[in-house]
């Protein structure tokens, strides 16, 4: 929406998706290769791996049908492009030759199943694994930009981290937010919200699960 | 329940009620005698001042009869009896005879209707005004002690501020958070959760409104 005027492509909504504990860290503190996503950050993510939902998008049968596995159903097919940060994607925030996780954490056959937009300073060709695309991209503004274009009739979703997220707040390219308050308190780790001002905010669903609460904003 | 196996009493629940922003906050920066819930604070409680439910409570007729009226009744008549921090009673933190709100910010007629506990390391005798019964204790457990002896058969409600809501929190003194999730970010003020460390949180309620997410969880 917040594109549309300048970028002549249809209303498109470009949306946050992201788990927050409830103190409101998106990772927890000293993140490692061992524990990507800090120390205790794993717990947040525990309400979506054993969904049938994520579990299909993963490859695999089985899982829990339940109104979490709906909602990642439902965002999964609304989404035409991924747009993450350097570290969601890998391990190293240096040059790509000195990072042992080059081509990411996501394995051989990622779950995206499409185009993947990583913000980085460092130029790289694209990456073909899979289903997946990714293209490296200097710069969220310029990310988003490559990501409407090639979402095609559907939506992009921002996944994080912590720091792309907040970068997309402070710059005003966010239509929605989707938060997954899950109900850990970390204590310390990223915030979501640290030093960003998403402006003003209109909370438009919440869904309750017995494992996280699902709250989408309107950004206004 | 954290309590009845010590005192004996019935099966009652302590509970924490208090409305939070999306990024962690309780009250906003610079808290002074106009601006007691700190710069932005007070937008936290927007949602809930037009309500019939409040508007009843406090003594006004009219209002707006929607899901958050429904929910400040209900947690209205579950409540046998308040305790609040020093802040939240009144404006200051030193003796009684320097403070300019020495009874209270809510006037003459309180809209609590019943007994309150207040925590504050200054003694002073009891407090009766309209209906409402102010108690001086000092330590956050015994007034959480005193709380439960007054309620009767109906449960014990912390209101506030974020201060006695962490010491209750850390002292593991609640069966229950009651969060109401203001769809604001604030910045910067008092969090909810800074230092505190709540234990196991299982979330049993998620209630959508126009304004504000509800959850409610329970202590494990």
């Amino acid at each position: 929406m917040i594109f549309s005027a300048i970028d002549g492509l249809k209303d498109m909504t470009t949306f946050l998706n992201i788990t927050m504990s409830l103190d409101g860290f998106v990772a927890g503190p000293n993140q490692t290769l061992e524990e990507p996503l800090g120390e205790g950050g794993e717990q947040l993510h525990e309400w979506i791996v054993g969904l049938e939902s994520w579990r299909a998008q993963h490859g695999h049968a089985g899982g829990e049908s339940n109104a979490d596995a709906d909602l990642v159903r439902e965002t999964n097919e609304r989404t035409g492009a991924f747009v993450m940060g350097r570290r969601m994607f890998s391990s190293g925030s240096g040059p790509w030759e000195d990072d042992p996780k080059a081509n990411g954490w996501w394995g051989d056959d990622p779950p995206f199943d499409g185009p993947v937009f990583v913000v980085t300073h460092h130029a790289r060709e694209p990456l073909v694994l899979g289903t997946t695309t990714y293209t490296f991209v200097d710069g969220i503004e310029e990310a988003i930009r490559q990501a409407r274009e090639a979402a095609g009739d559907k939506d992009v979703q921002i996944s994080g981290g912590g720091s792309v997220a907040q970068q997309a707040l402070n710059a005003g390219l966010l239509d929605e937010l989707h938060i997954h308050v899950a109900p850990q308190v970390l204590g310390g780790g990223v915030r979501l919200f640290e030093s960003a001002d998403p402006g003003t905010l209109e909370l438009v669903r919440a869904v309750e699960s017995p494992r996280v609460a699902h709250l989408t904003y309107r950004v206004g």
